[in-house]
């Protein structure tokens, strides 16, 4: 790819990944037909779930009782299936920004909601930590990463209850304990598909805990017990995590990723607090390795538009921070290159050399 | 593509719409980005969702008080969602066959379902006619095509309640007076995208009859309210759709595709009508021009599988039949070229020529 994907997510996908999806396309396995073509029934494409389930299990460790399913939608979706299908009393909820935010109004409809812990206080700028968790909770509901905020879980939460944690943003990107999660479930389009397909991994006996009848395409029974074959899954999107997963292991798998992410992350944070024209928005020990903001400094305000058309100019798209925090953000997932990251900080020297006072 | 492609779905797409989503996956317009790392609020992809709205509109005469959303999944999704919307008291279903009694099953837990007629007496091979339509249902519901069975309706019911029509499997194939309809859905898979996308056209006053509080992501207002923007759409499933909607109204449009459609499966209903080895599964009057059901005629069931080889032999694939109803389907969505048909009449001529007795 010819530009330096910043993007929030959609987002950037390894370049092997993207040529064997466009080579899927024209033919799929040789087979003479486009993967846009092919029966979600066929036995190429059972092969394609497994090995995506052989991968999966495989790059985050994920034990024998947790099965793995995908639905069409996104993590909105499961905004509301996760209450439907296991809060009957009482949730907890931690507060941690907009997607939180969005989860919890949709848990609300099914039944009590705490919220144990919110860092709405100082706009969202930390992770709340140490904040007691009620063991009379249907479950505990975390954003592991805030693509927002730009904050991020660093160590997996102890819970006396099931841990569920909505990892859109962060999946694959770094080890995760999954015994620590009752379940994990994400929207594909940051670290592993485009859009249009939820992930979720879950423990085994979370299915007998489904609390009351629910539609046949809303109960998570329904998606483990068909192999997420009860209707037409996305199939393409599929396929290209099934590929990207393919690439994570061929590089070295999550261990690999996790040290380049840090090595990224570093690069670019290093720069954000030495440049003086920059600052960056979140506590350092809750900064995410995924999404990292950052704005003006107090005096450069007004640059931020030549800043933004300076980046642009060297070919780098998608670090306009979202409104609720504004500045910038540069969304670097596990594709990006380091490359990319060595440009961003090049153009904020460049750019301080012209303009520090 | 170098099959003949009978898939049920998913299914063919026109080749130069396949070519079209290969290169949007290596650069889309130009951009240096792949359309897969695209962030879906940008405007290239608003350009996408306006041609899609505008072609759809052009290409079905859509009138202005519809509206026409996407969301990710499958019909499979709407079947309960439809119920959910608007089914508070009563809703009336026609049962013509799987699909529609996965839809009747969902709908039942939203209130009374009244079956107001069926055609399971004769294994779903007519479509019910003449019924009584009662006047205090919140709406009918009907699947236009039933993609197992092989039957179509040919006429778009007179309805004095709102009709809501599953035509995931003919949308586009056929004419429609789309006024007929309080609304139309369907997964997109068979005649429009690769699977992961459901298009719904709605006509405006349904979205102020919504009969219960809903979550956010199943109320068909938020989707139209954010122009299938509430959360990320299926941004690749959804430029597939646009390119075949191009497609489409450069060959000429639906007048077109469904002379086209008429001509392909009269040339492989003759075929089944005049050669002694096979009969059709479905009332003459009823057969879909989509989904084209014959078994071997009496006397030669037991060369269906051979039958099945010599098609494979001559690049044909997807004809073998649904375990419900046996023998062969031939599915003839728009984008099956009228050569693929001749190939599969060809065959059944030269299979007959060697074993007809």
């Amino acid at each position: 790819m010819k530009k330096h994907n910043f993007n929030a997510g959609p987002s950037v996908l390894a370049d092997e990944v993207i040529e064997n999806a466009a080579k899927a396309v024209l033919d799929f396995n040789g087979s003479g037909l486009s993967l846009l073509s092919i029966s979600h029934r066929s036995k190429d494409f059972d092969a394609v779930m497994a090995e995506a389930d052989a991968l999966f299990r495989e790059l985050l460790h994920i034990p024998d009782n947790y099965k793995i399913f995908y639905i069409g939608g996104g993590a909105s979706t499961m905004f509301y299936e996760v209450p439907a299908n296991f809060l009957g009393k009482k949730a907890g909820y931690v507060n941690t920004g907009v997607w939180s935010k969005k989860a919890i109004k949709e848990a609300k409809r099914y039944g009590e909601v705490e919220i144990l812990a919110t860092s709405e206080d100082r706009n969202f700028t930390y992770i709340p930590k140490g904040f007691a968790i009620p063991s009379d909770l249907d479950y505990l509901h975390i954003t592991s990463n805030n693509t927002i905020y730009g904050t991020e879980y660093h160590e997996d939460l102890t819970s006396p209850v099931p841990l569920i944690a909505d990892m859109s943003s962060d999946i694959l990107s770094r080890p995760v304990d999954v015994t620590k999660y009752a379940m994990i479930y994400g929207g594909a389009q940051k670290n592993l598909a485009p859009a249009g397909v939820v992930f979720a991994i879950i423990r085994e006996d979370m299915l007998d805990k489904q609390v009351r009848d629910l539609p046949t395409m809303v109960s998570f029974r329904t998606h483990v017990e068909n192999n997420s074959m009860f209707n037409t899954p996305p199939v393409f999107p599929i396929y290209v995590l099934k590929e990207t997963l393919k690439w994570l292991k061929s590089i070295g798998g999550v261990e690999e990723i996790y040290r380049r992410n840090q090595e990224k992350a570093q690069l670019l944070y290093d720069e954000i607090d030495r440049n003086p024209l920059f600052r960056g928005t979140v506590e350092k020990q809750d900064r995410s390795l995924m999404n990292i903001c950052f704005v003006m400094a107090d005096g450069y305000e007004e640059l931020a538009p030549e800043f933004l058309e300076y980046t642009k100019a060297h070919d780098i798209v998608g670090i306009k921070g979202h409104r609720l925090v504004g500045g910038f953000r540069a969304s670097c997932y596990n594709a990006l290159k380091k490359e990319s990251v060595e440009v961003l900080v090049k153009c904020m020297r460049d750019f301080a050399e012209k303009y520090a006072k």
